[in-house]
């Protein structure tokens, strides 16, 4: 049998080395574009900070080492460029330039997603740059090294743009940061989305949001962006505005797309054709909070999905359950941390949520070092369900955050999680854990007005 | 009405406050034994390692507060001695040995415990202290300031016992532990025991496990300890060998016991008397892994136990669903932590375990300063439900844990569990965090024989 796989990150590479040790006589072939497999994608921010490490030290794996001990055939350079669902045929083009029809009986596109670029007069200049493939991290590191960069500029202010900040300021680098919509991480509570930005600027960055971006222009070494009523001079211009899924392939042969135009998939991962399976930043997945279909391109879904795949194509049937949304990043000395939805999401989910923030110390009374959380939880009236948080801090963010999404995948009440047996020590927090404190202040803001009036 | 209240330690404490804030008219007597009323207990090794904060930094609010601002009738310097069921009285002395009696519509007894004293000749001699209360800290940082202190014997090896031996060796003290039962936390599978006792071993103090002690003699200035083969000498000895709930009064009354004689409640905090209540390190609690009570007296439970004794006083009947085991501490540079069952204490409550020990690394590939993390996770194979967690680590392991523990108090199987959507970024763990590792292996082990074959 042969298991064809278009894109070899890491969805791709995750279902061609399972799939292998599943079924070693199953003949598995990886299309991949680039030259780069197996690499921590999200590692790059920390890579970059650091003039002194090679970008390779990335690489999880090398190519050879798949072919030679996995028995993968990975074919690099190799793009696919059509799928003949009927005949179970891709069509490809070698690195010499040459059409390959390769024929599957199961396929997995693992296409990931790629930046989106804003449409900016002047934003393909030299000098301009995204970060989502190694290639991108390469070219970055390669042109910080090379040229004089005293002052980078970011266009967006997403989790990408923040690490980069944060990496670009560990390397003495000025930065400046810009976009067009109004509010750093739109999907946070005022109280906490400030603090990161304070955090930012203490750090020396300016924060220019709310600003529309009319072009770039290069002035001599230097690259100008006009916007609204501004002119940022930068050395280089770092593009971090989103990604969008690579469901070209999938939409053009008649797969359904799903939101975001994800290509739609079941919980055994297979697309609107049962042969064809799609996982990773291409594909959409279930969202357990709201019942429906989300686009949320996360690694760990990634990995899951391919050894997924890979247990489904080799006969062990598996569905995964879901995602709740569950995120974290590092900005300077902040952890931010996300699960489930924000309250205008939960709006937008058809559930009426009201929402509480409070501010708490990272470690018990008297006990030093503590430095101040914020949690905000939100939570449904109509069912008293956990629907969401979301965390800022300077430490115990990033793994807190998990009890929420816990929660979430039970579809816990706000008055059942207010239960949670929750560990303590003056070291890690106050005795009652900041999760418990925002969930026993939800759970009054959850009872019937009678009960509420009562402390 | 008169609601009284025996003990004004945390469940106490957390009782009187509440009721007085639900209802104002409510009268409410505390008798406290000693004269400290809240302060943060946990956090008196971490105080005793630092010679220049005063003990009293641990008050959280002084006596007065409570009498003035809360109009609590708090009675410092009061022993109750018996307590009449029928008569709704509770006999006690005064500071000045007066006899008094107080009558009562609710009664709470939140007597806590108290150190376990091991038989063993020359126990009481001066310069061997326990820690439990205020007093014992006050004391305990007195003599090492009045005395030449530079080496301390720790009898005990549990999380008091190490959390003092990282605060002596903060004060450059030298650390010797000894204790008669073979293992360091037997609890816990060798593997992440053995971590804990070479952290100790590499900051400079020696354990003497499975050591029985003979006597204690002073000898001029030192006291000595006489073991099975071994002499160790001290300038102060800390006995840490474990508690015991002070249950003799509710016991002399007629009031139920559970497990390790703790009172016995109902999830309404009830004695057997109805209208008695016990809360805090006296009382027991339900097991929601277990579906029996245990004895597990920690911090969060007292105070959540306190606030619910308040409410069904109140008339706001609340319920407490019930505990799983959670705990962590820290000792040197680790965090150790557990929730829920060892393999033995799952052997013990009926259920067929099986255990997966795993070792990975804090942060994600490639990331610097990454430290070992242990997880071992306990899984029953009848009901594939997941039984415990228990983890060792330089970081990410206090907050970690409690991901199991909602996930316990959820009663969630293995395979569940091992689909959580939990937090990745580089900084803070793998793409697969830990316990999602620990649990696709002990989900295999889980899986019956054919299915398990598979890798």
């Amino acid at each position: 049998m042969q298991f064809l796989i278009i894109g070899g990150d890491a969805a791709g590479m995750s279902a061609a080395s399972r799939a292998k040790r599943l079924r070693p006589d199953l003949q598995v072939t990886v299309l991949e574009q680039t030259q780069d497999v197996s690499y921590s994608a999200c590692g790059m921010p920390y890579n970059i900070a650091d003039p002194e490490r090679p970008i390779d030290d990335l690489v999880v794996r090398e190519a050879e080492v798949f072919r030679r001990q996995q028995g993968i055939d990975l074919r690099l350079g190799h793009t696919a460029t059509a799928i003949d669902l009927a005949a179970r045929l891709v069509h490809a083009t070698t690195p010499h330039g040459l059409q390959a029809k390769l024929p599957y009986d199961r396929l997995l596109i693992a296409t990931g997603a790629r930046p989106l670029q804003p449409e900016i007069p002047g934003v393909d200049l030299p000098g301009i740059f995204a970060l989502k493939s190694l290639a991108d991290g390469r070219r970055i590191k390669a042109y910080l090294k090379g040229q004089e960069v005293s002052k980078v500029a970011i266009i967006g202010m997403g989790y990408i743009a923040l690490e980069m900040c944060e990496a670009l300021i560990q390397r003495d680098i000025k930065v400046d940061l810009i976009k067009p919509r109004p509010r750093l991480l739109p999907w946070m509570p005022e109280a906490l989305a400030s603090t990161v930005q304070a955090t930012c600027e203490a750090a020396g960055a300016h924060l220019f949001p709310g600003t529309a971006i009319q072009r770039i222009e290069r002035s001599g070494d230097h690259l100008m962006i006009m916007g609204d009523g501004i002119l940022l001079r930068a050395d280089m211009i770092l593009v971090a505005t989103g990604i969008t899924p690579n469901s070209e392939l999938a939409s053009e042969a008649g797969l359904q797309l799903g939101p975001a135009r994800a290509i739609a998939v079941n919980r055994r991962l297979q697309t609107s054709d049962p042969a064809v399976y799609a996982a990773g930043d291409c594909a959409d997945a279930h969202h357990l909070v709201t019942g429906r279909s989300a686009w949320i391109p996360l690694a760990l879904r990634a990995n899951r999905a391919g050894w997924a795949v890979a247990d489904n194509v080799c006969g062990v049937p598996t569905e995964l359950d879901g995602i709740v949304g569950t995120a974290v990043f590092r900005v300077l000395d902040l952890e931010v941390a996300r699960t489930g939805l924000s309250q205008t999401e939960a709006e937008g989910a058809g559930f009426s949520p009201v929402a509480v923030t409070i501010q708490t110390r990272s470690r018990a009374h008297a006990h030093k070092g503590a430095v101040p959380i914020q949690v905000h939880l939100v939570g449904d009236t109509v069912s008293g369900r956990l629907l969401g948080a979301q965390m800022v801090g300077g430490e115990g963010v990033a793994h807190r955050i998990n009890a929420a999404a816990v929660a979430l995948q039970n579809r816990m009440k706000v008055a059942d999680f207010s239960q949670a047996d929750l560990a303590y020590a003056p070291p890690f927090g106050p005795v009652w854990d900041p999760l418990l404190t925002a969930a026993n202040q939800l759970k009054k803001k959850l009872l019937p007005p009678k009960e509420s009036e009562r402390p």
